[in-house]
């Protein structure tokens, strides 16, 4: 099983990036170069989705800012970046893109416990 | 009169940002911290005119990539940024804010006729 896997339905799966910050992606199963490119519904389908993980991101973690970004610049798939920053991680106020300014040593609650919080309200959303 | 401003409504303005690569930036009048927290309805219409923006920039610009970002970290109020990218630009294929690869020179068409052209869009999505 892919450990970093943390919900799919028939359109969508959501995985997590190794990181210091909470960090998830949003990818669509059928692969689109650009968001215009994406059918309608399933974009809304798409920010839907974001939304509930930006929602679980602030009961969970209470984080300084939410970040969502879309590049894809290496391999040209659409999918939605969403992380959870901190005042005292290693980058803010910079992007995670940016440049590094501390060595931050981040005391979060338990990522296990947040993922399952995310698989649960995304499924009540998206049941099949 | 703002030389940044491009267009804006009731709800919402786009404004320019000063960089080599075609980069518009699209802000809620309201201010609001999160996306989240903006209204549904005025978050739906957010996307819609980031629709049209990137639907603009690909048909006038025929760029490497789309790119969308939304951190406002500094001051936490919500924005997206919408980016017209190119293989040859000082940063691809790192995001904007990433470490910076090259002196590029673009020769792109005239970004007057663009924002004339984004405006005529949005005005015809939102008369109003």
């Amino acid at each position: 099983m892919d450990q970093s896997l943390i919900f799919e339905n028939a359109h969508l799966y959501v995985e997590k990036e190794a990181s210091e910050i909470p960090w998830l992606k949003i990818f669509t199963k059928e692969p689109y170069k650009e968001l215009g490119d994406v059918p309608k519904e399933l974009r809304l389908q798409l920010f839907e989705v974001f939304d509930i993980i930006e929602d679980e991101m602030k009961k969970y973690y209470n984080p300084t800012k939410i970040n969502m970004a879309s590049f894809a610049n290496m391999l040209p798939r659409v999918h939605l970046h969403v992380m959870a920053r901190f005042e005292n991680d290693s980058y803010f106020p910079n992007p995670m893109w940016g440049e590094k300014l501390r060595d931050a040593v981040l005391e979060l609650p338990d990522e296990k416990e947040f993922y399952k919080r995310v698989a649960i309200a995304l499924k009540q959303f998206s049941p099949g």
